[in-house]
């Protein structure tokens, strides 16, 4: 069965979980603790990725796969979560690399340092300027869905799975998504799809 | 025809450069002083990309597109510079969303501090830690290319020109890439392509 070299507090490996669930794709998960350097041993960068970063997916060959985008293109593409139309296509990317440099390093950063780091971190002085850049990004969501109710198109596609993790859970970085309500009703439409499944499992606690 | 939102100095435009070129794509280059602001304008967020930033290339029905890895794409789909398996192309996808994340953002920052703004700018305590995630994207790539010619199968596509652009001009960056033996080998190889062009135009001169 595939392997998903997963963390739960990572919106780059929930992208993964829940595309795989909507494609019905079983999958067992491995969890690493990134605060701990598990993804940095000898053996995660020899073997599953020189990068010593979750997601990776494991082929029943061996095989690895990182990138969590690249893993959303791997199995979007031919489903209905990837558009037919060479434009949207197009649209699918720009949002997939959008995520990765202009939002990601700012939504999740905030993430990270307020709920994984020590309240006495350093790293606290940081949360100022990830702000101003996570809500840049966050207003250019907000200008497209104040006319559309997904991305790309009008349909649901591995775009919005790829914004939607880490928006979902921007408060935990002290984002107010109430300056947001376009943004809001996108994420209320996708958390009430009948294939979604949540980021922390009910039984989950933090330890 | 169509237009490209451009700026010398970017590697993220010459990737566009490069292989609109070598697809023979002839565009119109309208050049931008990013130092000046000139993507921030009211008309660029507006009509170009409200992200700010070049490279966009501009169809002549108006449509624009963002993202320099989302444009290799959507060119590089279907043409030579993009392989036929479907592994590979996820490889591809691995290695474009690796620019963007762990390379690009500390080997073109690096470029950018040391090459265009003053030389007592306060970003230049960055360098340090610049060089040391910037070494670190390197050298993966070094070991990928020690047993390869091309990043992804035996092929040149376009996760090569996503990565040549801003690695081939890194030493401006103060990176030392004679530490890279292989990543040199194959930078030369890239260069002696017969459908190669410079980043830096002949008789360009840095104003």
């Amino acid at each position: 069965m595939l392997i998903l070299h997963d963390n739960i507090e990572s919106g780059n490996a929930f992208k993964v979980r829940l595309l795989l669930h909507q494609l019905g794709i079983p999958f067992n998960s491995i969890q690493y603790d990134v605060t701990k350097g598990a993804t940095r041993t000898s053996d995660f960068l020899t073997r599953i990725n020189s990068n010593g970063r979750i997601p990776v997916v494991e082929f029943e060959d061996g095989r690895c796969l990182a990138e969590s985008n690249a893993i959303l293109y791997y199995f979007g593409v031919n489903t209905i979560f990837f558009p037919k139309d060479k434009w949207q296509q197009a649209e699918v990317m720009q949002w997939l690399f959008f995520e990765q440099y202009s939002h990601e390093p700012f939504v999740a950063v905030a993430k990270y340092i307020l709920t994984m780091l020590p309240c006495d971190s350093p790293r606290r002085a940081e949360i100022p300027t990830l702000h101003t850049k996570g809500y840049a990004a966050l207003q250019i969501m907000e200008h497209r869905l104040k006319k559309h109710e997904y991305l790309v198109g009008e349909d649901y596609s591995i775009a919005d799975i790829a914004l939607f993790s880490y928006t979902h859970k921007a408060e935990m970085g002290d984002f107010n998504l109430s300056l947001f309500p376009n943004i809001q009703k996108w994420i209320t439409r996708i958390e009430q799809r009948p294939d979604f499944i949540s980021m922390y499992p009910k039984d989950w606690k933090k330890i």
